[in-house]
């Protein structure tokens, strides 16, 4: 039994991967910290988790607790876990980061984007980006984790075969997103109203998003060379979801796309390449760690559209981390995963 | 292992039973029939379920593959289970009807609010109604089960404790209740588009619904004499959920009424009385067989307040289904319902 | 022209009065003040409003200019107006409050519900609740006019004709309420959230809502007694909109009820009693000044249930303050609010 | 006092031109049509009418009748026009079409797209393409008219300064859109139900839709030369309004873009080009008859991208459909179309 630690659950990050992990048969959550919430029952903060975790509260954040586990997860706004993951992983405990901490190799861009120096540039090198697909040989042997973001865990899934494959024109994609409500957090902002959100739609940050670099980060690993990629993310009036609508310019029209992505992904647990012609829905992965796709080429033109789907709170955070857990643990990748979506 | 069949397994209680027994560990889908849908696997109609059934495809209904089951469910309009459950109950196979067909005792109730003659009146007096808070002990002998409906569940759960200790004058009970769209059912119906329902809050069928007598029915039971009830439904902006406000009056003002609802449901392992003050949300029980109520008095007065919530799909339909199959199978009654609900 | 100003634009209720004045013939805004958005142009807060009120923008609240204003609506937390009107009226300004200000006539009562002392009880007595169905020749008169709540205006429009008749028991009332979140207002707050509230429902608030004194306040009045009232509202996922479900125990079964509410309201320009058997929808009122009602005797049992519908910013807010500005300043009771709701 | 007719009123663009032409000064609707409902008041079919078109009932098409009116708008599905727009004609009957029926040039290609002959190709050399920001002087002189698409609409008016000024790589122009689902009428189609639609996004119809060619078309035209485009739209879970984003490949990087959209729409009273590093919302535009518009060049690279937002009911409809009729016969062209967006 892999003994948990969570540092901010108060967060949707943090009520999914308690939801997630009350079902997993070999971790147990046996600390949760929120310094805000102190001392309350998380059933009384998240009533859907009554019967789930009696006597389980939120904590004080507390080294000596937390170095306890065998690994802790942070559910945290950027910051937090640079200041601890050095700690924690000198005292043996893994760590796996859901916020945005460790994504980026390059510490002055991350400086740029989140507008304050990174706080634990020493740990670059190890930390591993924890996206399965790309990166289960290093995930089994690592200490840290970064979990990768919501947009860009669809986007990477949808580019990666084209261009692993060289097929794609690298200087010109497009990557236009949809998300959900809850990706913007928990936080009591204006913009998130129901009031604000509801019956409209809007595209944000066209300027730039943070997840921009991350994005672009792994397309290059992906192609072997820079990329050039136009981001442009919409707020969508669903509570979870992101619907990843990509472009890219594919020259060669012989190239049987379909085979390619089903042979890219046909080992990997979590990622459903649909038949040709599907479009894939959102409410299909609701609540679900999966990611489906399906590549069209419309007109049979030199432009190639993939479009693919993920809940960016499952595969887009917390499924994803506890997906990392599983490897991370020699477990079996899908123990507390294997749920379908909820669809209606 | 139970062998299932599901009949009609193209509408909402019927993708929600597949997606619960894709985590049963003790129940198998063997068939599901669709006479419109027949050939198409399970999986191109609801892609959620991609992965989880891999060869299961509607057919046309069959009494010899459907006899062949331990236990066939009907998620049918009224009236199929009528012609069907006879002769299955004849080849040794245990029926459990998630449609109205065996749920009035009365067969010319039954005629009279659903427009047609009672099709099986012969099976009423063996038909079991599946409301295990209640019914546990017949429902382990029963051979042919009426799964509560979605409104009757969550009104009758809360009215039972006041009803069941004579506390409550019987005969002025009120029953506002809020349901979300998807009790309205996969039809293709103009009153069901996102277009006619988002945004908007409606009562209907004031005059009389379907289900004012089959919660009557319930009511009678519990406080052993006739009732009066006034059942108000709304069509309510959201997929899945009931609210159920409940006004009754009891005069008795010593009364701890937080003490008699948890003493009523201490063993039930799907009722939750809820903390005094407490004001249950539908989505704490979204994709969960939970009942989630809470008790108030306000301002001390002689009208009690009773809120009930449940997910109309799970605790409302197929999750009550699967609980009571554990029970007449003689497992676990927990088994594959015990994952939290979805939230947010 | 009259001269317009307001206070405390930037909420809901402010916007909503900005669409319905840009419209309005005889009503011009000179003046918006805002202490936080000083400086901004309205229609850069609102975009939809581009275009209608170029030069506008939020200035600090100052009674000089305000003061010059024929009229100041109040659209602001409550406590606000308690501090500034006895000001605008000393010079000659009238004052329409949309805050609950003004809305008790008790101080105490005030003082109790919103846990802070009455700030202007001297000018209580002048005070006008600007319904107009009920006050129309006081409001003709008024200086000083508090805009009736939403609930209130739904809930005292259901059970007028009943009470006026004095056909229902007026000791055993039941409001069962329905709004929409903006009628939360525009405040970053958690439980305001598009991923806390959207697909779920609730009731709050059961306890004690601050408008239960007014409604009592408003029913006792029609009555001529004092009157026993259970009022439970519920957040409900829509942005606009309040479907107040309302049950009177009516001994009496041979009165003729449509006939009562069509009479009773036959010549208000702003109710609408629909046919007999009717469920109003809230989107048919969406954006315009109308409630629309409906009464019913189901089973032709005692208790009558009247459903009544408007929307919250409209006729149970910013519609109804200015319906009561074109009757205080002689104009026709219509002018700018005769559009139809939007739907869908 | 201009007479007009509605023939097919029962859908979502028939209610939205009886909203609109409830407020207009100068049009008065005469007749509407509708053979299913023949017979039935337009306020019994859409309660958010009453009180503004008594009398006015749905009638079985009639030419005579039709052909006394000064305009007879079609709000059908596709074919119905070509049947008789040729007899209305004749008549003396200006016709504004909404339907699909004359948009294309084209009769194979129109053939091609429908899946049936065109009806009425002897009228396609007059039908003046009702795109008033296009062809407003040929709009004035015209007998017949086509109004735009919804996604045509948005699109256009989004591509055409950059197209028109020769500055966008015409052959590389991507069009990524998102409806809501009033775009898909009020028929009973399972894929329109709340149930199938709302809490989630997908992409539809990307190997080609309808609005392909029109949308092509038009771009053609504003290029003085053939275009390519890539076209996807979404389905979005909200009642009204279209986003489109776009993507076009502008080389020159000194061209002030911003200035180039100013001056484009200078004089055009429903085009509204908003501040440079605007995100245009969808709400912003809730039941008005405006695109707005925002022009951005990320990371100041060469692919611009423009955000274009209507309603589609409206600018994408009905309200065109009135600034047509205003434009044919002489009136102010915002007569009637003048109201604000309504917003929250």
């Amino acid at each position: 039994m892999v003994k948990v630690g969570i540092v901010g659950g108060t967060g949707y990050t943090g009520v999914e991967l308690l939801r997630l992990l009350a079902q997993h048969p070999q971790a147990e959550v046996v600390v949760i910290t929120s310094r805000s919430e102190a001392g309350l029952a998380v059933a009384d903060m998240y009533p859907n988790l009554r019967g789930h975790y009696d006597g389980l509260a939120f904590s004080v954040p507390d080294i000596k607790t937390l170095g306890a586990c065998d690994v802790v997860f942070f559910a945290t706004p950027h910051g937090v876990a640079h200041a601890l993951a050095g700690e924690l992983l000198a005292a043996g405990t893994k760590v796996i980061d859901l916020s945005a901490d460790f994504r980026l190799q390059d510490a002055d861009e991350w400086a740029k984007w989140y507008g304050q120096p990174h706080g634990a540039p020493e740990l670059l090198e190890e930390a591993v980006y924890g996206l399965p697909e790309v990166n289960r040989e290093q995930i089994k042997q690592a200490r840290l984790i970064a979990v990768p973001g919501c947009y860009p865990t669809a986007t990477q899934l949808g580019f990666l075969p084209l261009l692993e494959a060289g097929l794609a024109d690298a200087s010109r994609l497009i990557a236009d997103c949809k998300s959900g409500v809850s990706g913007a957090g928990r936080g009591a902002a204006v913009g998130s109203l129901y009031s604000e959100t509801s019956e409209s739609m809007k595209a944000y940050a066209v300027k730039g998003h943070r997840h921009l670099p991350e994005i672009r980060q792994g397309l290059r690993r992906a192609a072997g060379k820079d990329v050039g990629l136009t981001f442009v993310p919409h707020l969508t009036p669903m509570i979870r979801g992101i619907h990843s609508t990509l472009y890219a310019t594919v020259a060669d029209r012989s190239v049987d796309l379909q085979a390619l992505f089903e042979k890219r992904y046909a080992n990997e647990p979590f990622v459903d390449v649909m038949p040709a012609g599907s479009h894939p829905e959102t409410r299909s992965v609701r609540g679900a760690n999966v990611c489906r796709i399906a590549v069209h080429r419309p007109q049979d033109g030199d432009l190639v559209v993939v479009l693919s789907v993920i809940d960016n709170l499952v595969k887009g955070a917390s499924g994803q981390a506890v997906q990392n857990l599983n490897i991370l643990f020699g477990l079996d990748e899908k123990l507390g995963l294997s749920h379908a979506g909820m669809l209606p």
